[in-house]
């Protein structure tokens, strides 16, 4: 086991009508809001009312910075950034999902550093303070809303960089399954297997950590029992819980402790899919996941293994690969680059997007040799 | 799954040598600490002298309380608390197991406390303020590194209460497994049946929770895959910083969210025996968790066979708590009073101190009649 510090320091208020803690909470970090969400679902499915009525209730103002694009873009942060600065806001509440959360994430130690938002994320420039963070969440996906890490993407260079800090970890996160009832079914998909990839982003990291594999089996079996029951079921509040309680465990760090690292290749494969097609996350993932399996067959065929055994009762590494994209199928996500449209004459482009990106995990890393046969696994 | 909070404060470093991170947190609280220990061994074990090594380079004066005893008494926690008044001192450091670090989280509240610190405990009074505490621990059982609870015992009225508040989190925990390697057998026995009884409180307590459940499963099956290994090989530090980390996670919390409550009437039952013949914490859950298993066998045989499918592949409430039983055995804990020298004669007078402090837990509670049916278990 590798040395580590546990610490998490989000309060996380889950359940049924947990907004109602919002006002109380917004008070303890000041008066002005900037209030940040995607492109208006939220007017019609009544959260946006909520939330401004805790507000009104708390005397807290607000101005809004709406449409954030899914696979969020640095455009919309330079702007809310822009505008959050103007206004003098105290802090920052995002009300969707991983893609406001995570524009928030960047807006929140944007509005107080001069440069360049881009060179906060490109690493080139440090953070050295923040505006405070509210997260309510509306899918159950990305985790973000309890760890320090955002994901966004430059549209005019094709990149797609994540970004890690303890200055941007939210201070408050509201997470009321009820808000991801009205979720459509393929979004809901998206979602599920979005949760299971961060599983695997830590199961195939750096350094042995028995107990976190054990976390690990344990929240990709609950996705296993609860996520195509949700998927016929998608208005079942209990089994929207189950969901939304795996993903947020998934990626608030529970899963690393005690190891070096974890992986991340895989994601890193998606975000090239992403930036290039507007592929959502979790679809583009369920392409790459069971084709770096292949490629990892032969690399680490006994920790291929012994994922299947806790998971599927299975004795091989190929049998481990075929129930895992079995289960991406039953999870109703596209596991070939086919299913969403895109074919070997995109080949090329993808592979040269590679490697302007660099994909490869921190583990495992990946040569130009490996891209080529990793798409053509994609595309098989 | 019940709504909950998420929420756990303490920054915990793990790992080999983690004391060096020492100075710089102490710093972040003050200048004078109160230092508090148990019966010295940390003097001839060299740990002292790396706590007030770290002191001494961020110029840190310090003075001490020492002598803690297992089982802490509320007479230690007044004199500790007047010392630490008199003296001003910034924030506590509590070098030790459970026993210290209960003691410390009672001190922390009872020093900017007027009245009798025993009000406190039996919650007569509320704390309204701390002195921030710091825990660097030397043996792992009870989880208080990082949780809000402490246990403390009155030897004059018999009395040995659990308290639970936001205040009591410690700041810091400092857990390196090479604290524990001079731990003897039979306290390591005792550690690991503590953190077992610590799932089984959460398992059996009101309301479902599928993760949570999950979880259960995986700190009891890391503490039976390494537990017994770490018996037959007490000098390996692998072993010890698995156990070590199990038994944190089985106290912080991850276990309980999503639950109404845990339930800790074994634990009620284990105290009685601990305040009345000072047996050791874990010792009397290993004996009180089989009986009590034995008295819910017909009132929850689903609930039981379920933690035996996942635990040890039985089918039956019978074979699990045969297995549960037999664990406690391998681990070297005893499973009856006779084990430890109480005998039938003990009967009406631990059913009598049973009754005054109301054995029982939050969710499964027990009668006077119930109370003869589990002693008897314990004696057969």
């Amino acid at each position: 086991m590798e040395n580590f510090v546990y610490y998490n320091p989000v309060k996380l208020h889950f359940g049924k009508d947990a907004i109602r803690k919002l006002g109380q909470a917004a008070q303890s970090l000041g008066k002005k809001a900037l209030l940040l969400y995607g492109k208006g679902s939220i007017k019609s499915n009544g959260i946006y009312d909520q939330v401004t009525d805790q507000f009104r209730q708390a005397n807290i103002t607000w101005v809004e910075y709406a449409g954030i694009r899914p696979n969020p873009a640095i455009e919309d942060v330079v702007a809310a950034a822009r505008l959050g600065r103007e206004e003098n806001v105290d802090f920052i509440i995002a009300v969707g999902g991983g893609s406001v959360i995570d524009s928030a994430k960047f807006i929140s130690i944007a509005i107080p550093y001069d440069g360049s938002a881009w060179n906060l994320v490109k690493g080139t420039a440090r953070p050295e303070s923040n505006i405070p963070l509210i997260a309510v969440l509306t899918l159950a996906a990305t985790g973000t809303e309890m760890n320090k890490f955002a994901v966004v993407q430059n549209n005019a260079t094709s990149e797609k960089l994540g970004f890690g800090n303890d200055l941007i970890y939210p201070r408050y996160s509201f997470l009321d399954p009820q808000y991801t009832l009205s979720v459509p079914k393929n979004y809901t998909s998206y979602g599920i297997v979005d949760l299971i990839a961060h599983c695997l982003e830590a199961y195939f990291g750096k350094g042995e950590a028995t107990l976190s594999d054990k976390f690990v089996y344990s929240i990709i079996r609950e996705a296993m029992e609860f996520g195509p029951a949700l998927l016929n079921d998608l208005g079942n509040y209990e089994l929207r819980a189950k969901i939304m309680y795996a993903a947020t465990n998934a990626l608030n760090n529970l899963l690393f402790y005690g190891r070096e690292s974890g992986d991340w290749g895989v994601h890193t494969i998606g975000h090239v899919f992403s930036v290039l097609y507007d592929v959502p996350h979790g679809a583009s993932l369920s392409i790459a996941y069971p084709a770096w399996l292949k490629l990892m067959k032969d690399r680490i065929p006994e920790r291929i293994e012994e994922l299947g055994k806790h998971l599927f009762n299975t004795s091989s590494a190929n049998d481990t690969i075929a129930e895992m994209e079995s289960l991406f199928g039953v999870l109703g996500s596209p596991v070939r680059l086919n299913d969403i449209g895109i074919t070997v004459h995109q080949k090329n482009k993808i592979i040269q997007t590679m490697i302007e990106n660099k994909v490869g995990g921190a583990h495992h890393k990946l040569s130009e040799h490996d891209y080529e046969e990793l798409i053509d696994l994609c595309l098989q």
